[in-house]
C-alpha cells in the first residue's frame, strides 16, 4: 500500500448491519424460503435404543392421501458415493455412517424412514402409519460401562472402542510424582448437553434431473463443506451443487457439517421431481441433532513445597454416543494437549479413550477441547484448599505472563502473544478479590455460603490446523463506486457481515455506506472453511487485506493520474482522493469507477480496466493464541440447592478488537452457554436408554433471570496475525463452567462438599451437602 | 503463458451447455419464477393516439376484490430519482420519458395506469374497469409529413424535429455528380417492423423495505445496464440492486435496456410489501414494445464511364415514434458513416432527420444501422441496370478485397482485416452464378422470373465504441478441480455460456466437463455490458484470456514444483498435468487444487494459495470488422404477387470460429429476420393512428414454410481482437433483406418493375406489376 490507510472503522462500535433485516422480521431462515411444488419431509424414528428392524411395513403410509413416497435406510444407502469432508482429521471419514438405519437401530430418534408428502401435516400422520417391527436389543447406555458390556453398538468395534491416544508414558512422570511434596488428584465427571441454536436443523434439496444440478438451502457453519459433502456423497461435480445459506440461527459446531438426515433428504430429492424441504422440530433436535461434553476424567498434579507444578496428567474418558458426526477424536486430543494451560509446568502426559454408547451421537460444541480447562481448573482449587494456599495465590506462583512468551508446553503447544497472568490480575481487580474474601468471611458468619471461583485458559484460535488454513475473498468496486464483498460466510449469528464491511472500508479506504457483501452462497463467494474454530475474525481480515491491497494501489494510481500528482502524494480516505496539503481538489472514489470502466482513456499506463479483484490469505501462523480469566461469585442456598450467581467477570485478551459490540456479544453468549453447562443443562437418558429431557420443561437452558449482566475487561496483546486479531467466538463456552464450579465448591468448602459430577443441579447440591454431613439442616 | 497451450474446444461443434435445460422445458424464464406472497400488474393502456386525460376514475376498479393498488402517472413520476444509462450516447437521457403518461396520451398502447392485484385475472379485469376520460387530438401518424405538420408530439420538439445530423457539405461533392458520366438515384422507403422475441418483456420486482434493497428477475440483455438504470431510478446505491437472468427467450435489440413499463413496475414496486410480475401478453407486444427499421433514403452515386463509384450520397429520414428509448441518433448516425460500404468509394456524404410521431417508439434491433446496406445494395442493381452492367460485374470493379486492408472509407471508418470480395466470389461461386443466369433466361422464356440479388456489408463489430469497450471474467477452480466462471452474460439465445466453457477449457488447459459458467446475475458476476453491437463472443474471449492467464501459470508452477520438473516442460492439457517426455507421470487438476486450497505446504515459494482471479478485458481497437455476402434467389408468381425463395447463400467473414454451430444458428436465425422484413413483417398503422397489426394474424411471421436451406460459406481473417474473433450476431438482420428485395427485383425487372416501398408483400408486388404496365394476365 503506497499511503497509509487511515483506518475509522475497525476497533469502532459499528452497528450491525444484519440487524435491519432480523430486528424487523425479515431474516431468511432456511424455513422462510418456498420453492414452487415444494414437498416435506417427516423422519420415522427408532422408539428404542437397541434393536434389529424384523419389518417395515409402509402399506398404511402410502396409501395415505398426499404422500408422494417413502424412503428406508435399504433405498437410500445404495445412492451414496461417497461420505467424506474436505478436512482430515476433524472430518475424517472413519465412520460411514448409513443416512438412515439400516438392520439396527442404536439410538432413540435413529432416523428409519424418510416420508415425503404434499405437507408437513400429512407427512406426520404418514410417519406414523408406518409400522416398523423391532427385535430389541439390550442397549450400551452408560459409557462408563461400555467398555466391559458383553453388548456392541457397533459389532466391528469390540469393546466399544471409538479410540485411544496417550501422550508420554505415564512411567516418565512417576519419578516427578513419587518424589513431589504434593500430589493432588481430581476426578470430574461433566454431563451430555447440547448446542441449543435457536434455528433447529433444516434443509431444502432441490435436485434438476435435466442439468444435473444439486441445489441446497441449509442452516449450516460452512456453506462449502456442505457443498463438498453434497458432491461426493452424490458422486456429481462440486460445481454442480449450489449451497445457499442466508440467516443461520445459532450453530456452535453442532452445524459445522451435514449430519445424517441432511444427507438422507440430499438422496431423496435426487429421486424426487421437486424440492423437498426438512425442518427439524425441537423434539427431533433434543433427541438427535447431537451431543456434547459428556466425559471425564482423572487429573493430577504434582506441586513442590511451594506449590510450584512439577507434573501435570489427565486420563480422559469420554462417550462418543452411537454416531459421532465429526471426528471425536481430533477434539478430544486437543484435551489432553491443552490439559496443561496457561500455566508454567514442567512436564505432562496424558491418555484418552472415547467409547460408542447407544445414545445420541456426538457433536462438536464452542470450545469441543473445554473439559481440559474443567479438569485443571477444579484441580487447581481442590489442589489449593488441600495445600492450604489461597487459590489465587496457587495460580499466581504458576501462571504465564506476557513476558514469558513465546514458550512451549510441556505437550508442544508453541503459545504466544498471550497474556493469562495480565487477564487474570485484571479479572481479580475488577472484582476487588481482597474484598470479596473480607465479604465471604462475614457471610459465613451469618450462615451464608458464597463463593469465588476463577479458570484462566489459553486457545488456539484462527487458521489453527487441522482447521482450513486458507480463506479467499472477491471484491468487486462496481461501475459507480460501490463495493461488493464476497467472502464464503457461515455466520451463524457472529455478526461476520457487519466484520467484512468494517474490515474492507478500513482496508480499501472508502466510506463504510458504500460497502455491501454478499455471504452464505457457493455458487457466488470464494472458497471458505465455514465459521468454526474462533477463525472467522482473523482469517477473514485476512483475506480481505489480501485483496484489498490490489485495488488500493490501482485507486491511488488513477486518482494520482487524474489529479496529476506523484502516488505518494495522494491521500484516499471514506471514498475521496485529494493531494496531501490541497484538500479543496476531490475526486470521488465514483468518478474513479466510472474512469476505470467507461472512460479507459483516462487510465494511467499499466493500470489494468476495472475495479476488482479475487485474493486468498493462506495463514503464515501454526496458530493465534487467544487468553481469558473467567471470575464469577455466587451464593448456594444450603437449604434448596439453589444457586445465584452474583457477579461474573471476564478478561479476555482477543488481541485489538474488529467491533467490540460483537466481541462482548460472543463472549456473554459462549459464558451463558457455560453457565448453562455447569448449572441447569442435561441430555439425560434413563438405564433403557429413553432420553427424558425431550422438551425445554425438562432440558433446562439458563435464562435472562439466572444469568448475572457480565462484566468485560480486555487486555490488547495483537497476534502475528492479520490486524492481530485473535478468536473470540468460542472462549466464553470454555472458560465459563469451571469458574462456576469452582465458585459453588468454594462456598461450600466450609461444609466438606467435594465436587466431581455436573450439572450442579439444586438437587445435587443437596445430596452433595447431605453426603458431606450436613448443611444448615 | 509459459508452455503453449493445446486449444482442443475453440473451433469445434461443442454441443450447447444451454441445451439440457431448455430443451427438457426446465429453462426458466421470467414467468418461470415465483415469488412467496407475490402480486400481478397489469397495464392500462391508451385507446387513442393522441388526447388529453381530463380525468381518471379509479373507484370502481379499487372496489374490486383482490385489487392492491392502483398507479398513474402522476403516482409514479415524483418517484423518479434520475434516468440514465451508463453508455453515452447509444442511452443516454436526452429524453425523460415517464414511466406512465401523465397529462397527454402518445400513441395507442401508451400506459396510463398500472394495476396491482393477487392475481393476472383480477388485474385485467380492474384494468377494465379504470375509466379514463380523455379528449382527443389529431395525431402526427406519418413520420414523413411530420415536419410540417401544425401538430406536435411534444410540445418541446418544434417540428417534431427528433434530430438532424450531415456529413462533409453536400455542394463538396456537386462537381463530381456534376462531371460523373453516369449518376443514378435510388428512393427506398422500409416498414416499421419490430424485433419478435419468443419471450416477450417481463419483469418482477421485489423491494425490501429493511435493506433498502432491490431484486429484480428480468429479460434482458443487459443485467447490469438494468441494475445501473434501477438504481439511479430509485436513486439508491448500485450494490443494493439485484438483477437476476437466468434464460431470455430473445431480445434482437428490444431488450438492451429497461423501458417505460419496467421503470413503472419497479418505481411501483417500492410501494408495495411483496414482489410484483409484469409479464407482457403478445397484443402489449406488438403495440407497445418498439418498432424499428421505419425510414426511407434518397441514395445518390455518381459513376465513371467504366461503372466505378466517384461519389456517394443518402438523404436519410427515420421515425422515432413517441418515445424511442435508447438514442436513435447513435444508430442513424452510423447508417449515413457506413453507407459507402465495402466499395472504394472515392467521396460520400449524408444526410440525416429524425422525426417523431404517434406511434410506438423506436428501439434498437440487431444491426439498427442496416438501412445502409439497403440502400447501397438496391441502387447498385439499379445502377446496374441502368448501366447496362450485370449487377455482379458492376460490384466487382469496386468491391474492396482483404490485400486493399486496411483502408478507410470516405466517411472516416478504419476498415481493417475484413474480405468483401473474397465473401462476394465465395457465395457467387457456392450458388454458380453463370448458371443460375442460364437459367433465368430459360424460364423467362418459359414466363417464369426468376431473380437473384446479393448484398455485401462491412459491420463494426466487437467493443466497437460507444459500447461498453471493457469486459471481464472471474474464475475459480474449486478445491476439487471443477472451475466456475463468471461472465456477465445477458445471452439472449446466443450460446453464451457454450462459449464462455468452450473458451475456458482452452484458455486453462482444463477437461471441458470440469467447466461451468454462472452468468446473468449481477450480485454474483463482474459488471458487464451486456449482448449488443455484436460484441459477446470477442469481448468475452478477451475477459476470460486476460483472467486465465493467471490461474494457468500457477497451476504450472505447482504441477513442476510437485513433480520435480521445470515449468517450461510442463504439460497441461485436459485437467491434466505431466513432463514432456514422461507422460506415465501425471498430477490431476483435482491434486493441484487440493495443494492449492488445503496442502498449501506443497505450494511452491511465491506462489499464493487458492485458484482464483478476477480480470477485464480493454479492447485495444477501436472496431473490429466483419463482413459477408448474402445471396438469394427467387422466383415471384406475377399472378398471385407470392415471392418464393429458391436458393439462400452467406458467405462470411466472423475471424476463427469459436463454436461453428452457434455461427450457423446466429446467422441463420438473423437472416430469417431479414428475410421477414423484406417480404412479411410490418407493424402498421391506419390513418388515426390505431395499430392495424396486434396479433400473429395480422404481423406475419416468416415460417419453416417460407424460409429455404441457407447455405453456409466461410472465409477466415483473423481480426486483432483476442483469439481473431470477430461478432456475429447482428450479420444476418443486417445482409438478408437488400439480397431479398435485389432478388425480387431482378425476377421482375423484364416487366419494368421498379422496387421502392417495403414489404414485398403479394399485394404490393401486385401493384408495382400493374403500375409497371404489366405482367402475365
Amino acid at each position: 500500500m503506497t499511503s497509509t490507510a487511515v483506518r475509522p472503522y475497525v476497533g469502532t462500535r459499528v452497528s450491525r448491519v444484519e440487524d435491519p433485516r432480523l430486528l424487523t422480521g425479515a431474516g431468511t431462515y432456511v424455513d422462510d424460503v418456498t420453492r414452487p411444488g415444494m414437498m416435506h419431509v417427516c423422519f420415522v424414528r427408532s422408539p428404542i435404543a437397541r434393536g434389529r428392524i424384523v419389518d417395515i411395513d409402509l402399506t398404511d403410509a402410502l396409501a395415505l392421501d398426499g404422500v408422494t413416497a417413502i424412503f428406508t435406510g435399504h433405498d437410500l444407502s445404495p445412492l451414496v458415493h461417497e461420505v467424506r469432508y474436505s478436512l482430515d482429521g476433524i472430518f475424517a471419514a472413519t465412520h460411514q455412517w448409513p443416512p438412515l438405519a439400516l438392520d439396527e437401530v442404536r439410538f432413540v430418534g435413529d432416523p428409519v424412514a424418510l416420508v415425503v408428502a404434499r405437507d408437513r401435516y400429512v407427512a406426520e400422520d404418514a410417519a406414523e402409519l408406518v409400522v416398523v417391527e423391532y427385535d430389541p436389543l439390550t442397549p450400551v447406555v452408560d459409557y462408563t460401562t461400555a467398555p466391559t458390556s458383553e453388548h456392541l453398538v457397533h459389532a466391528q468395534h469390540p469393546g466399544n472402542n471409538a479410540g485411544e491416544l496417550a501422550g508420554r508414558p505415564a512411567a516418565d512422570l512417576a519419578p516427578i510424582f513419587d518424589g513431589a511434596a504434593h500430589v493432588v488428584s481430581q476426578t470430574i465427571y461433566q454431563q451430555a448437553y447440547m448446542p441449543m441454536p435457536m434455528e433447529t436443523r433444516g434443509l431444502i434439496a432441490e435436485w434438476s434431473a435435466s442439468s444435473g444440478e444439486m441445489q441446497i438451502w441449509t442452516s449450516t457453519q460452512s456453506p462449502h463443506e456442505t457443498r463438498l459433502a453434497c458432491a461426493r456423497l452424490l458422486g456429481i461435480d462440486e460445481h454442480r451443487v449450489r449451497v445457499v445459506v442466508r440467516d443461520t440461527g445459532g450453530g456452535f459446531g453442532q452445524k459445522v457439517a451435514p449430519q445424517r438426515e441432511d444427507m438422507a433428504v440430499m438422496l431423496a430429492a435426487t429421486k424426487l421431481t421437486a424440492s423437498v424441504k426438512w425442518i427439524e422440530d425441537r423434539q427431533e433436535h433434543l433427541m438427535s441433532a447431537g451431543m456434547a461434553r459428556q466425559e471425564h476424567g482423572e487429573a493430577r498434579m504434582a506441586f513442590d513445597e511451594d506449590g510450584r507444578i512439577l507434573a501435570a496428567e489427565l486420563m480422559h474418558v469420554q462417550n462418543v454416543g452411537a454416531y459421532p458426526i465429526t471426528s471425536p477424536m481430533t477434539a478430544a486430543s486437543v484435551v489432553g494437549m491443552l490439559f496443561p494451560g496457561p500455566y508454567n509446568v514442567a512436564a505432562a502426559t496424558f491418555g484418552l479413550k472415547l467409547y460408542y454408547s447407544n445414545t445420541v451421537g456426538r457433536v462438536a460444541y464452542r470450545g469441543p477441547w473445554q473439559f481440559e480447562s474443567m479438569a485443571r481448573e477444579v484441580l487447581l482449587d481442590t489442589a489449593a484448599r488441600q495445600l492450604g494456599i489461597d487459590p489465587v495465590e496457587l495460580r499466581r506462583r504458576n501462571i504465564l505472563s506476557g513476558s514469558d512468551m513465546p514458550v512451549t508446553s510441556p505437550n508442544g503447544m508453541p503459545y504466544s502473544d498471550a497474556t493469562p497472568a495480565e487477564t487474570f490480575e485484571q479479572a481479580l481487580s475488577i472484582l476487588d478479590y481482597a474484598a470479596f474474601r473480607s465479604e465471604q468471611e462475614a457471610a459465613r458468619a451469618e450462615g451464608r455460603y458464597i463463593g469465588v471461583g476463577t479458570c484462566t485458559y489459553l486457545e488456539p484460535t484462527a487458521g489453527a490446523a487441522p482447521f482450513h488454513v486458507t480463506e479467499g475473498a472477491t471484491i468487486r468496486i462496481e461501475p459507480t463506486g460501490k463495493v461488493n464483498v464476497y467472502v464464503a460466510g457461515g455466520s451463524a449469528g457472529n455478526s461476520l457481515e457487519t466484520t467484512v464491511v468494517q474490515l474492507t472500508a478500513d482496508a480499501l479506504g472508502v466510506d463504510i455506506d458504500d460497502v455491501h457483501t454478499i455471504q452464505g452462497d457457493t455458487a457466488v463467494t470464494p472458497f471458505g472453511g465455514g465459521t468454526g474454530g474462533s477463525r472467522s475474525g482473523s482469517m477473514t481480515a485476512g483475506a480481505i487485506n489480501e485483496t484489498a491491497v490490489v485495488l488500493r494501489e490501482r485507486i491511488l494510481a488513477i486518482a494520482a493520474h487524474r489529479l496529476g500528482a506523484p502516488v505518494d502524494d495522494i491521500e484516499f480516505i471514506r471514498s475521496r482522493a485529494t493531494v496531501r496539503g490541497i484538500p479543496e481538489v476531490e475526486l470521488s472514489l465514483a468518478e474513479i469507477a466510472d474512469i476505470a470502466y467507461f472512460k479507459v482513456d483516462g487510465l494511467p499506463a499499466g493500470v489494468p480496466a476495472g475495479l476488482e479483484a479475487s485474493g486468498r490469505y493462506r495463514s503464515p501462523l501454526p496458530m493465534i493464541w487467544a487468553n481469558a480469566t473467567h471470575l464469577c461469585t455466587c451464593e448456594v442456598d444450603t437449604g434448596t440447592g439453589a444457586v445465584k450467581l452474583l457477579r461474573y467477570i471476564v478478561s479476555d485478551d482477543c488481541g485489538p478488537m474488529i467491533n467490540p459490540s460483537v466481541v462482548e456479544g460472543q463472549i456473554w453468549g459462549g459464558t451463558v452457554q457455560g453457565i448453562g453447562g455447569a448449572l441447569y443443562e442435561e441430555s439425560a437418558y434413563d438405564e433403557s436408554g429413553n432420553p427424558v429431557t425431550t422438551t425445554f420443561m425438562d432440558y433446562l437452558l439458563p435464562t435472562a433471570t439466572e444469568v448475572p449482566v457480565i462484566e468485560l475487561g480486555h487486555v490488547e496483546t495483537p497476534s502475528k496475525g492479520p490486524g492481530g486479531h485473535k478468536g473470540v467466538g468460542e472462549g466464553g463456552a470454555i472458560g465459563s463452567s469451571p469458574a462456576v464450579v469452582n465458585a459453588v465448591a468454594d462456598a461450600l468448602a466450609p461444609l466438606g462438599v467435594k465436587v466431581s459430577r455436573l450439572p450442579l443441579s439444586p438437587s445435587r447440591i443437596i445430596d452433595l451437602i447431605e453426603a458431606a454431613g450436613g448443611g444448615d439442616k
